[in-house]
């Protein structure tokens, strides 16, 4: 059989996570918390589903967790939205990513996305018959020159995918970002898609900029989240798309065939969690920011330059005074001889740049942070 | 925006549980059941949710579920298989289906499919670029006549879809079916997706027969089944794909970017149902056998005439002494006038045909398919 995605292999995160098991590391690598859902969130699973609520949903959610959902963008970003218009529920953001793709993405279309880039989008584009263009972002401050993106805009140009609080770099996009953003989405009648998983996850008192605070832009977009990031839940595989009427309309048309509904106990249980226990929500940047804080801490005395997180659980790590290995290679010795799993920056790349740079993810602990930073230390 | 599916819009079951909801009326449209998941079941989900299991499941799934799921095929079907390289546990047989078309079907490729056929089957190809081409089976018997099969195979032709116990027909494939198949596939070198999420609910002694059974014809197959049929949980949406290695390499390699994984806590409660409660499986198709045959008896002084069902749990009525109305105007009629939801069978046929048949599903407690049969009697 002839391979649609030729290519690729296995998810890095994959090959990351299995590693670290196989070497008994820790697994700074795969994102994903160390710390347990809330217990509400639990309990509501264990009831709603105690309580025979296992039968489909509504392809597009159930109505409580949609409005749940359109009542936190509105306190959140002060956009009003029609719930059951605007708010699907998708098997995790990455389900959201991959129908947003396709509905956007027409046979021979190209995407604009910015190097390092999340893992799924291109091949979510090349599925749907179109063309990632990358556009690189370079360490240490992974900014995006718009001129260059103005360059790279042809007629066959279908959209830009944003994402911000940015994985892997740990960056977030600043207003002037988003007005050079909008000159060109408007200037060349273009569709946007916001990975903004990481929303609730941002430092120093800068908060994070939804497309869903500009009316204009979210004329154009389809915004995406997930509660697995927001309620370390990662496993639940639970997020959701905030679009338009006329953009829902196509993106629930794709959904209905990719996945059709999300689990049912599950939606219940969030909508729960949002009506009662919002609050999490607004401890989630100060709660993270304790942690990163913690690791940089602990490797100040590394011979590792650290880069600065703005937001997501992720940081970054410059090794070039320690090792001449590329990324990948370095990150095997890691895993291997020192006991700690991260992830290769190159891999989120079309070109490889120079830059000696490794992920490293602070959803943990913080006395796995501190053995992970003492290990790095030794380096 | 353009549409990627300007033909499509909300599927068929959507739309008929929308107004069966808004008229109140009994829904034996959309299927699924009216009884809960087993108590075990929903007892495992709530107990490793609550013990902290709400992170990642690795792409394939877990390791405990792929094994039972590989039991399962040595019990049920004699196949020795690799639960490491052939399982692949996906978010509902939805999602299986979807991902299977996509790793098959490049762009100019044509896929087979048999009409009345299950709604996501055509999106999917389209949106790999594909044309499905369609052979009709019809009313009362919906034979595959193979001869037209083996005429509608071009150079294009990358691969064919079945479907047994089959939705909406009910019908079962047998030996001699298989038999035809099998040699066209050799012959032109397709592969095949087999969608058999109704495995478990076949009547009369007639036992099921699953690709699995054929080592020549797994070789090229992807089989695609789902726990939410089999164990009455719908909403979980948990599904499977079983294929050869090199073929669940390419599937794997595509539903990593689709869904990633599914809900962990029930992949864990899905092994311990397999391990400690595998004869639920075996009662399921006694179960529903007494169900159908307490629809097909309530309904016996009707005017509609019963279609054999064999399979599945659905049953087709031909309503044409009864009514000139088209399908589907024949069961917006039954859902605001009668009170019953039906599905129309003519929007699963590219051309539509001149029988006046609709579906009932019968997973639905005695008082509910008698309370239904009843009202269907007064027409
Ligand atoms: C879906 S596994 C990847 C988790 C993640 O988002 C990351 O590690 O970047
Ligand atoms: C995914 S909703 C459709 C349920 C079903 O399989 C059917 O009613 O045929």
């Amino acid at each position: 059989m002839e391979s649609k995605l030729p290519q690729l292999g296995t998810s890095i995160f994959t090959y990351m996570t299995g590693l670290a098991n196989q070497h008994n590391a820790l697994n700074l690598s795969q994102g994903f918390p160390e710390f347990d859902a809330p217990a509400l969130l639990k309990q509501r699973l264990a009831h709603y589903s105690e309580q025979g609520f296992n039968q489909y949903s509504p392809s597009s959610g159930i109505t409580p967790l949609q409005q749940q959902i359109a009542a936190l963008v509105k306190r959140n970003y002060q956009l009003d939205i029609s719930a059951s218009d605007t708010v699907t529920v998708t098997s995790g953001a990455t389900e959201a990513l991959f129908v947003a793709i396709q509905a956007i993405t027409h046979p021979g279309d190209e995407i604009i996305i910015f190097d390092p880039a999340y893992d799924s989008y291109e091949p979510a584009i090349e599925l749907a018959g179109g063309r990632a263009v990358h556009i690189a972002m370079q360490a240490p401050d992974y900014a995006i020159n718009w001129q260059q993106v103005a360059e790279a805009i042809t007629d066959k140009t279908r959209g830009i995918i944003i994402n911000s609080p940015h994985n892997p770099s740990a960056k977030t996009l600043k207003a002037s970002d988003f007005s050079a953003l909008k000159a060109l989405l408007v200037k060349h009648d273009l569709l946007l898609i916001s990975d903004e998983v990481y929303e609730h996850i941002a430092f120093d008192d800068t908060p994070h900029i939804s497309v869903l605070t500009d009316p204009e832009l979210f004329e154009r977009a389809f915004v995406i989240s997930s509660f697995g990031k927001t309620f370390h839940c990662t496993g639940w595989k639970m997020g959701y798309c905030v679009a338009p009427p006329a953009l829902a309309t196509e993106f629930r048309k794709i959904h209905q065939y990719v996945t059709f509904s999300s689990f049912t106990p599950a939606q219940l249980a969030l909508a729960d969690m949002l009506t009662e226990q919002s609050e999490h929500i607004d401890e989630l940047s100060a709660f993270y920011q304790q942690k990163r804080d913690v690791l940089v801490k602990a490797l100040q005395s590394s011979r590792f330059t650290i880069l600065p997180s703005e937001g997501t659980y992720f940081l970054l790590l410059d090794y070039s005074a320690i090792s001449e290995l590329d990324d990948m290679a370095f990150c095997e010795y890691l895993v291997k001889e020192v006991g700690v799993a991260a992830i290769p920056l190159s891999v989120f790349y079309q070109n490889t740049p120079d830059d000696k740079v490794i992920r490293l993810c602070f959803a943990k602990e913080d006395n796995t942070l501190i053995a992970a930073a003492e290990k790095l230390c030794s380096l």
